[in-house]
């Protein structure tokens, strides 16, 4: 398989210090969509098989422009990250016969207490074991596999609850740098029923170490529980 | 299994602001030394699975205390990363009946070009796909699964190399934060004709950003070949 791939910024608003949580809902759905566009786009190329998605906010979470953007790598192999998120889910699907993200945000629901926001079909939640302090999910409430697959008139939903999440991290942790990475289904899968797309949100707070990088496990000082509490603007104070 | 633990920290030197590569040679293999008798020690209790011995220099490498010292974590599970190495390493011994670090010194050896100092029994080299800009491994020359089985008199060849190339990394990156990891055999491994332990010493010159953390593939912009020129002092201008 030839070496391909494709690189492409996405300039988020013609201003040039514009943040992602103070631009309008409307404004912010069309981001969206044209990260759906550029999918749909993208994988009439058979050559790739994935593109992912990411931002970086801040010089520490490794913005290289000033300019507000996101950007999109698509790639001719699956990543790493997403292989291995697909191995497990797909664990769980043989042995409960469900998508293990539907079960989150079911068992969340009744109670987990770790729910941010529930709210137009999306659902903001804080993993039951996040790597990073503040770490956070967003996710379709219903099982959908595909961002690209997305329908239109639901990106202002998704608008709106990644600005209230972006919105809540900014106020309660001083405008942190972080990144947020978009993870659905390789473009050519076939079966599905056991991934759900989803936005994970990584805010630096902590130094990855020597611990982390010589074990792949991560030490996290904020329980996700008292993350939530900041998140939801329970607790006004700064943590 | 309980989910016991230890961590400890190794002060290298009385002096406060000592640093690895300005402590004498007989100072350093003290150290090293040290380093195997903590894990001799840990390894006497049966619950702990493995010892993880690591440094972080540098704030933005995470370290925590000023005064220098190196990191131990014992914990009741084989990590994350340990275990994936040794996957690929039996996945190699399986198909080629040999240990995949020392084909890979073999390799360099007839002339990979990827080679910073082999001497003493040690050897330094760039690896030949490295995450990070300058990531350097060091490891023994003959086939040794177990750090802890380093016998004493060897000790002083592996401080040399270590304070050779921190040294030469200090140099030509001007004193860059870094990170070390020691990776040797799970406490509890019976089969280790597969597992050769090895220092991972990664410079912190990049910053882990979105792609990274979505996908779990690094962009490094330094080959290594580029590196282990200025590592070996070929070339005396910073990069």
């Amino acid at each position: 398989r030839a070496p391909v791939g494709m690189q492409q910024r996405i300039a988020e608003s013609p201003e040039h210090d514009a943040t992602i949580e103070r631009l309008p809902v409307a404004h912010l759905a069309e981001v969206f969509r044209a990260y759906r566009d550029r999918i749909v786009d993208l994988a009439k190329d058979p050559r790739l098989e994935y593109v992912m998605v990411f931002k970086n906010h801040g010089d520490m979470a490794g913005a290289s422009l000033e300019h507000t953007h996101s950007q999109l790598v698509a790639t001719p192999v699956v990543p790493l990250m997403v292989e291995e998120e697909l191995a497990g889910a797909l664990q769980h699907l043989r042995i409960k016969k469900r998508c293990i993200w539907c079960d989150i945000i079911r068992q969340e629901r009744q109670g987990g207490g770790r729910i941010i926001l529930d709210r137009d079909g999306f659902v903001a939640l804080a993993p039951f074991a996040p790597r990073f302090p503040f770490e956070t999910w967003i996710l379709p409430a219903v099982h959908r596999p595909r961002y690209e697959e997305t329908p239109a008139a639901h990106f202002a939903g998704l608008a709106g609850v990644v600005r209230h999440v972006l919105g809540r991290i900014s106020e309660s942790l001083e405008d942190p740098p972080y990144n947020f990475m978009l993870h659905s289904a390789p473009l050519r899968a076939s079966t599905l029923d056991h991934f759900h797309w989803h936005l994970e949100i990584i805010p630096k707070l902590t130094r990855v170490a020597g611990f982390e990088w010589g074990t792949g496990f991560f030490i996290n000082p904020t329980p996700p529980e008292e993350a939530v509490k900041y998140l939801r603007g329970e607790v006004s104070d700064r943590p």
